[in-house]
Protein backbone atom coordinates (compact mmCIF):
# COMPACT_ATOMS: atom_id res chain seq x y z
CA UNK A 1 0.00 0.00 0.00
CA UNK A 2 1.88 3.15 -1.08
CA UNK A 3 1.33 6.82 -0.73
CA UNK A 4 -1.10 8.38 -3.50
CA UNK A 5 -1.51 12.17 -4.29
CA UNK A 6 -4.29 13.63 -1.90
CA UNK A 7 -5.50 15.82 -4.99
CA UNK A 8 -6.64 12.38 -6.27
CA UNK A 9 -8.05 11.22 -3.16
CA UNK A 10 -11.70 12.43 -3.81
CA UNK A 11 -12.02 10.10 -6.82
CA UNK A 12 -11.97 7.13 -4.30
CA UNK A 13 -14.86 8.36 -2.27
CA UNK A 14 -17.39 10.31 -5.38
CA UNK A 15 -18.53 6.98 -6.96
CA UNK A 16 -20.26 6.15 -4.14
CA UNK A 17 -18.82 3.14 -2.86
CA UNK A 18 -19.23 1.23 0.54
CA UNK A 19 -16.52 2.21 3.36
CA UNK A 20 -15.16 0.63 5.85
CA UNK A 21 -14.20 2.73 8.61
CA UNK A 22 -11.88 2.52 11.29
CA UNK A 23 -11.32 4.15 14.83
CA UNK A 24 -8.25 4.10 17.52
CA UNK A 25 -10.16 4.67 20.80
CA UNK A 26 -6.66 4.51 22.87
CA UNK A 27 -7.09 0.62 23.47
CA UNK A 28 -8.63 -0.74 20.64
CA UNK A 29 -8.84 -0.62 17.18
CA UNK A 30 -12.62 -0.82 15.48
CA UNK A 31 -13.98 -0.49 12.24
CA UNK A 32 -17.41 0.07 10.80
CA UNK A 33 -19.48 -0.16 7.74
CA UNK A 34 -20.69 3.07 6.45
CA UNK A 35 -22.37 3.93 3.10
CA UNK A 36 -23.77 7.73 4.17
CA UNK A 37 -20.75 9.25 2.50
CA UNK A 38 -20.29 12.19 0.53
CA UNK A 39 -17.57 14.27 -0.71
CA UNK A 40 -18.15 18.21 0.50
CA UNK A 41 -14.43 19.46 -1.18
CA UNK A 42 -11.91 18.47 -3.23
CA UNK A 43 -9.52 19.72 -0.82
CA UNK A 44 -10.33 16.68 -0.03
CA UNK A 45 -13.56 17.03 2.22
CA UNK A 46 -15.65 14.39 2.80
CA UNK A 47 -19.26 14.61 4.99
CA UNK A 48 -20.44 11.04 6.48
CA UNK A 49 -23.36 10.43 8.54
CA UNK A 50 -22.76 8.85 12.45
CA UNK A 51 -23.91 8.80 15.47
CA UNK A 52 -24.49 7.46 19.05
CA UNK A 53 -26.08 4.34 17.58
CA UNK A 54 -22.45 3.15 15.90
CA UNK A 55 -20.17 2.01 19.09
CA UNK A 56 -17.06 3.74 16.57
CA UNK A 57 -18.58 6.87 17.17
CA UNK A 58 -17.39 7.98 20.76
CA UNK A 59 -13.94 7.24 19.63
CA UNK A 60 -13.95 9.03 16.47
CA UNK A 61 -16.24 12.13 18.39
CA UNK A 62 -13.44 11.92 21.39
CA UNK A 63 -9.62 11.63 19.13
CA UNK A 64 -11.33 13.47 15.87
CA UNK A 65 -9.66 10.73 13.88
CA UNK A 66 -10.36 7.60 11.36
CA UNK A 67 -9.50 6.12 8.72
CA UNK A 68 -12.02 5.10 5.14
CA UNK A 69 -10.93 2.02 3.94
CA UNK A 70 -12.34 1.75 0.45
CA UNK A 71 -13.43 -2.25 0.36
CA UNK A 72 -13.86 -4.60 -3.51
CA UNK A 73 -16.03 -7.21 -3.73
CA UNK A 74 -13.65 -10.22 -2.51
CA UNK A 75 -14.38 -8.32 1.03
CA UNK A 76 -18.14 -8.42 0.34
CA UNK A 77 -18.97 -10.61 3.31
CA UNK A 78 -16.49 -8.69 5.80
CA UNK A 79 -18.20 -5.86 4.64
CA UNK A 80 -21.98 -7.25 5.49
CA UNK A 81 -19.99 -8.67 8.76
CA UNK A 82 -19.12 -5.50 10.41
CA UNK A 83 -22.01 -3.69 9.66
CA UNK A 84 -23.70 -6.24 11.55
CA UNK A 85 -21.83 -6.89 14.77
CA UNK A 86 -20.88 -4.21 17.21
CA UNK A 87 -17.34 -3.45 18.28
CA UNK A 88 -18.97 -3.06 21.96
CA UNK A 89 -18.47 -6.79 21.96
CA UNK A 90 -16.50 -7.56 18.70
CA UNK A 91 -12.91 -7.25 17.94
CA UNK A 92 -13.62 -6.93 14.83
CA UNK A 93 -10.29 -6.74 12.84
CA UNK A 94 -9.90 -10.48 13.97
CA UNK A 95 -13.04 -11.68 13.64
CA UNK A 96 -12.68 -11.16 10.20
CA UNK A 97 -9.38 -11.67 9.42
CA UNK A 98 -8.13 -7.91 8.71
CA UNK A 99 -4.82 -6.28 9.04
CA UNK A 100 -4.32 -3.60 11.02
CA UNK A 101 -1.47 -0.99 9.62
CA UNK A 102 -0.21 2.01 10.88
CA UNK A 103 -1.18 4.98 8.85
CA UNK A 104 1.08 7.99 8.13
CA UNK A 105 -0.82 10.48 10.18
CA UNK A 106 -3.52 9.52 12.38
CA UNK A 107 -3.56 6.73 14.80
CA UNK A 108 -6.57 4.83 13.44
CA UNK A 109 -5.45 1.95 11.17
CA UNK A 110 -5.18 1.25 7.37
CA UNK A 111 -6.85 -2.20 6.77
CA UNK A 112 -4.64 -3.80 4.59
CA UNK A 113 -6.54 -6.07 2.54
CA UNK A 114 -8.98 -2.78 1.14
CA UNK A 115 -7.90 -1.09 -2.36
CA UNK A 116 -7.62 2.03 -0.72
CA UNK A 117 -7.12 3.81 2.23
CA UNK A 118 -7.73 7.80 3.04
CA UNK A 119 -6.74 9.00 6.62
CA UNK A 120 -8.80 11.49 8.08
CA UNK A 121 -9.37 14.15 10.71
CA UNK A 122 -12.80 15.48 11.70
CA UNK A 123 -13.16 18.93 10.81
CA UNK A 124 -16.39 19.94 12.34
CA UNK A 125 -19.56 17.57 13.97
CA UNK A 126 -22.85 19.05 12.41
CA UNK A 127 -24.31 17.33 15.50
CA UNK A 128 -28.16 18.42 14.33
CA UNK A 129 -28.26 16.16 11.38
CA UNK A 130 -25.69 13.45 12.41
CA UNK A 131 -23.14 14.77 10.07
CA UNK A 132 -19.16 14.44 10.58
CA UNK A 133 -17.36 16.19 8.45
CA UNK A 134 -13.64 15.01 7.77
CA UNK A 135 -10.42 16.29 6.36
CA UNK A 136 -8.29 13.75 4.49
CA UNK A 137 -4.80 14.12 5.33
CA UNK A 138 -2.95 10.67 3.89
CA UNK A 139 -4.35 8.48 1.11
CA UNK A 140 -3.05 5.10 0.27
CA UNK A 141 -3.74 2.87 -2.76
CA UNK A 142 -2.69 -0.53 -3.19
CA UNK A 143 -1.28 -0.27 -6.66
CA UNK A 144 -0.73 -4.48 -7.45
CA UNK A 145 -4.14 -5.07 -6.21
CA UNK A 146 -5.83 -6.64 -9.86
CA UNK A 147 -9.69 -6.88 -8.37
CA UNK A 148 -10.75 -3.09 -8.22
CA UNK A 149 -14.15 -3.15 -8.62
CA UNK A 150 -16.18 -1.41 -5.58
CA UNK A 151 -19.38 -2.28 -3.79
CA UNK A 152 -22.64 0.23 -3.75
CA UNK A 153 -24.62 -0.54 -1.33
CA UNK A 154 -28.47 0.07 -2.23
CA UNK A 155 -29.61 -0.57 1.74
CA UNK A 156 -32.10 -3.08 0.93
CA UNK A 157 -29.61 -5.79 1.30
CA UNK A 158 -28.29 -6.05 -2.14
CA UNK A 159 -24.66 -4.17 -3.27
CA UNK A 160 -24.31 -3.18 -7.06
CA UNK A 161 -21.01 -4.16 -8.32
CA UNK A 162 -18.73 -1.92 -10.25
CA UNK A 163 -19.27 -2.17 -13.96
CA UNK A 164 -17.63 -0.83 -17.36
CA UNK A 165 -15.86 2.75 -16.97
CA UNK A 166 -17.61 5.31 -19.19
CA UNK A 167 -14.74 8.21 -20.63
CA UNK A 168 -15.69 11.52 -21.04
CA UNK A 169 -12.59 13.50 -19.32
CA UNK A 170 -12.79 15.62 -22.57
CA UNK A 171 -16.21 16.86 -22.34
CA UNK A 172 -15.36 17.19 -18.54
CA UNK A 173 -12.06 19.11 -18.65
CA UNK A 174 -13.52 22.83 -17.84
CA UNK A 175 -15.13 21.28 -14.42
CA UNK A 176 -11.96 19.40 -13.55
CA UNK A 177 -9.90 20.52 -10.45
CA UNK A 178 -5.99 21.20 -11.51
CA UNK A 179 -3.45 18.96 -10.85
CA UNK A 180 -5.89 15.93 -11.39
CA UNK B 1 -43.77 7.37 -13.51
CA UNK B 2 -45.37 6.39 -10.72
CA UNK B 3 -45.42 7.00 -7.42
CA UNK B 4 -43.45 4.62 -5.33
CA UNK B 5 -43.09 3.83 -1.26
CA UNK B 6 -41.41 6.90 -0.03
CA UNK B 7 -40.05 4.52 2.81
CA UNK B 8 -37.86 3.06 -0.31
CA UNK B 9 -37.05 5.97 -1.67
CA UNK B 10 -33.48 6.46 0.10
CA UNK B 11 -32.53 3.09 -1.99
CA UNK B 12 -32.63 5.76 -4.94
CA UNK B 13 -29.25 7.77 -3.16
CA UNK B 14 -27.69 5.25 -1.13
CA UNK B 15 -26.02 3.60 -4.16
CA UNK B 16 -24.06 6.76 -4.84
CA UNK B 17 -25.41 7.24 -8.78
CA UNK B 18 -24.70 11.00 -10.36
CA UNK B 19 -28.29 12.67 -9.82
CA UNK B 20 -29.75 15.64 -12.09
CA UNK B 21 -31.64 18.03 -9.54
CA UNK B 22 -34.04 20.42 -10.79
CA UNK B 23 -35.14 23.88 -9.31
CA UNK B 24 -37.91 26.53 -10.44
CA UNK B 25 -36.96 30.09 -9.55
CA UNK B 26 -41.19 31.28 -10.32
CA UNK B 27 -40.61 31.85 -13.87
CA UNK B 28 -38.45 29.27 -15.10
CA UNK B 29 -36.98 25.46 -14.95
CA UNK B 30 -32.80 24.95 -14.28
CA UNK B 31 -31.19 21.52 -13.59
CA UNK B 32 -28.05 20.83 -12.81
CA UNK B 33 -25.64 17.84 -12.14
CA UNK B 34 -24.89 16.95 -8.42
CA UNK B 35 -22.90 13.91 -7.84
CA UNK B 36 -22.24 14.99 -3.99
CA UNK B 37 -24.74 13.45 -2.37
CA UNK B 38 -25.66 11.53 0.72
CA UNK B 39 -28.39 9.69 2.40
CA UNK B 40 -28.72 10.95 5.84
CA UNK B 41 -31.55 9.32 7.19
CA UNK B 42 -34.38 6.92 6.41
CA UNK B 43 -37.04 8.75 6.45
CA UNK B 44 -35.76 10.30 3.58
CA UNK B 45 -33.51 12.82 4.01
CA UNK B 46 -30.53 13.61 2.33
CA UNK B 47 -27.85 15.84 2.09
CA UNK B 48 -26.29 17.81 -0.95
CA UNK B 49 -22.94 19.84 -1.49
CA UNK B 50 -23.78 22.89 -3.52
CA UNK B 51 -23.65 26.63 -3.08
CA UNK B 52 -23.60 30.15 -4.94
CA UNK B 53 -21.30 28.84 -7.82
CA UNK B 54 -24.06 27.54 -8.90
CA UNK B 55 -26.83 29.02 -10.91
CA UNK B 56 -29.79 26.45 -9.24
CA UNK B 57 -28.39 27.42 -5.68
CA UNK B 58 -30.69 30.99 -6.00
CA UNK B 59 -33.50 29.00 -6.47
CA UNK B 60 -33.11 26.65 -4.48
CA UNK B 61 -32.24 28.82 -1.15
CA UNK B 62 -35.20 31.23 -2.28
CA UNK B 63 -37.76 28.21 -2.53
CA UNK B 64 -36.47 25.81 -0.34
CA UNK B 65 -37.68 22.94 -3.20
CA UNK B 66 -35.79 20.91 -5.51
CA UNK B 67 -36.01 17.50 -7.27
CA UNK B 68 -33.44 14.56 -7.53
CA UNK B 69 -33.73 12.99 -11.00
CA UNK B 70 -31.87 9.71 -11.40
CA UNK B 71 -30.80 9.24 -14.70
CA UNK B 72 -29.30 5.85 -16.41
CA UNK B 73 -26.67 5.08 -19.12
CA UNK B 74 -28.41 6.58 -22.18
CA UNK B 75 -28.50 9.66 -20.48
CA UNK B 76 -24.54 10.33 -20.19
CA UNK B 77 -24.21 13.04 -22.34
CA UNK B 78 -26.91 14.94 -21.19
CA UNK B 79 -25.83 14.38 -17.59
CA UNK B 80 -22.21 15.86 -18.97
CA UNK B 81 -23.72 18.53 -21.01
CA UNK B 82 -25.96 19.67 -17.93
CA UNK B 83 -23.11 19.37 -15.65
CA UNK B 84 -20.81 21.54 -17.86
CA UNK B 85 -22.88 24.63 -18.80
CA UNK B 86 -25.35 27.03 -16.42
CA UNK B 87 -28.51 27.98 -16.45
CA UNK B 88 -27.72 31.43 -16.31
CA UNK B 89 -27.52 31.76 -20.16
CA UNK B 90 -29.25 28.38 -21.05
CA UNK B 91 -33.04 26.52 -21.22
CA UNK B 92 -31.11 22.96 -20.33
CA UNK B 93 -34.68 21.59 -20.72
CA UNK B 94 -34.71 22.80 -23.93
CA UNK B 95 -31.07 22.36 -24.69
CA UNK B 96 -30.62 18.68 -23.67
CA UNK B 97 -34.32 17.63 -24.86
CA UNK B 98 -35.30 16.95 -21.24
CA UNK B 99 -38.89 16.77 -20.53
CA UNK B 100 -40.01 19.11 -16.90
CA UNK B 101 -43.68 17.07 -15.77
CA UNK B 102 -45.48 18.56 -12.64
CA UNK B 103 -44.68 16.87 -9.38
CA UNK B 104 -47.27 15.83 -6.90
CA UNK B 105 -45.38 18.28 -3.92
CA UNK B 106 -43.16 20.55 -4.81
CA UNK B 107 -43.03 23.36 -8.15
CA UNK B 108 -39.75 22.18 -9.19
CA UNK B 109 -39.97 19.52 -12.45
CA UNK B 110 -40.11 16.06 -12.73
CA UNK B 111 -37.03 14.80 -15.58
CA UNK B 112 -39.41 12.92 -17.71
CA UNK B 113 -36.94 10.58 -19.00
CA UNK B 114 -35.16 9.69 -15.55
CA UNK B 115 -35.49 6.36 -14.26
CA UNK B 116 -36.67 8.03 -10.75
CA UNK B 117 -37.66 11.39 -9.03
CA UNK B 118 -37.37 12.28 -5.58
CA UNK B 119 -39.57 15.89 -4.76
CA UNK B 120 -37.87 17.15 -1.71
CA UNK B 121 -38.02 19.96 0.20
CA UNK B 122 -34.72 21.95 1.96
CA UNK B 123 -34.72 20.85 5.84
CA UNK B 124 -31.77 23.45 6.62
CA UNK B 125 -28.97 24.66 4.62
CA UNK B 126 -25.22 24.15 6.52
CA UNK B 127 -24.09 27.04 5.41
CA UNK B 128 -20.39 26.52 6.77
CA UNK B 129 -19.72 23.46 4.55
CA UNK B 130 -22.11 24.32 2.07
CA UNK B 131 -24.25 21.28 2.84
CA UNK B 132 -28.27 21.08 1.94
CA UNK B 133 -30.06 19.08 4.19
CA UNK B 134 -33.30 17.77 2.04
CA UNK B 135 -36.38 16.02 3.16
CA UNK B 136 -38.24 13.52 0.37
CA UNK B 137 -41.83 14.14 0.35
CA UNK B 138 -42.86 11.95 -2.58
CA UNK B 139 -41.14 9.63 -4.96
CA UNK B 140 -41.98 8.41 -8.63
CA UNK B 141 -40.60 5.39 -10.64
CA UNK B 142 -40.44 4.38 -13.84
CA UNK B 143 -41.33 0.65 -13.73
CA UNK B 144 -41.57 0.55 -17.19
CA UNK B 145 -38.30 1.44 -18.11
CA UNK B 146 -35.89 -1.14 -19.49
CA UNK B 147 -32.65 0.59 -19.08
CA UNK B 148 -32.13 0.72 -14.77
CA UNK B 149 -28.19 1.02 -14.82
CA UNK B 150 -27.13 4.46 -13.25
CA UNK B 151 -23.98 6.11 -13.51
CA UNK B 152 -21.30 6.66 -10.87
CA UNK B 153 -19.07 9.68 -11.41
CA UNK B 154 -15.36 9.15 -10.86
CA UNK B 155 -14.89 12.59 -10.71
CA UNK B 156 -11.90 12.54 -12.89
CA UNK B 157 -14.18 12.89 -15.95
CA UNK B 158 -14.87 9.04 -16.34
CA UNK B 159 -18.27 7.04 -14.86
CA UNK B 160 -18.57 3.60 -13.67
CA UNK B 161 -21.49 1.95 -14.47
CA UNK B 162 -23.85 -0.17 -12.68
CA UNK B 163 -22.87 -3.87 -12.87
CA UNK B 164 -24.18 -6.89 -11.15
CA UNK B 165 -26.00 -6.84 -7.92
CA UNK B 166 -25.20 -9.37 -5.16
CA UNK B 167 -28.11 -10.42 -2.83
CA UNK B 168 -27.03 -10.44 1.48
CA UNK B 169 -30.62 -9.69 2.24
CA UNK B 170 -30.41 -12.33 4.41
CA UNK B 171 -27.49 -11.69 6.39
CA UNK B 172 -28.25 -8.29 6.53
CA UNK B 173 -32.09 -8.37 7.63
CA UNK B 174 -31.32 -7.23 11.42
CA UNK B 175 -29.99 -3.69 9.76
CA UNK B 176 -33.00 -3.08 7.34
CA UNK B 177 -35.71 -0.18 8.54
CA UNK B 178 -39.12 -2.00 8.72
CA UNK B 179 -41.59 -1.79 5.42
CA UNK B 180 -38.58 -1.84 3.56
Amino acid sequence: MRRMNLTRAFTLLEPGPVVLVTTWDGRKNNVMTISWTMVVDFTPRFAITTGPWNHSYAALKRTRECVMAIPTIDLLDEVVGIGTCSGADTDKFARFGLTPVPGAAVKAPLVAECLANVECRVVDLVRRHDIVVLEGVAAHLDRRRRERRTLHAVGDGTFIVDGRRLDRRKRMASKLPAGL
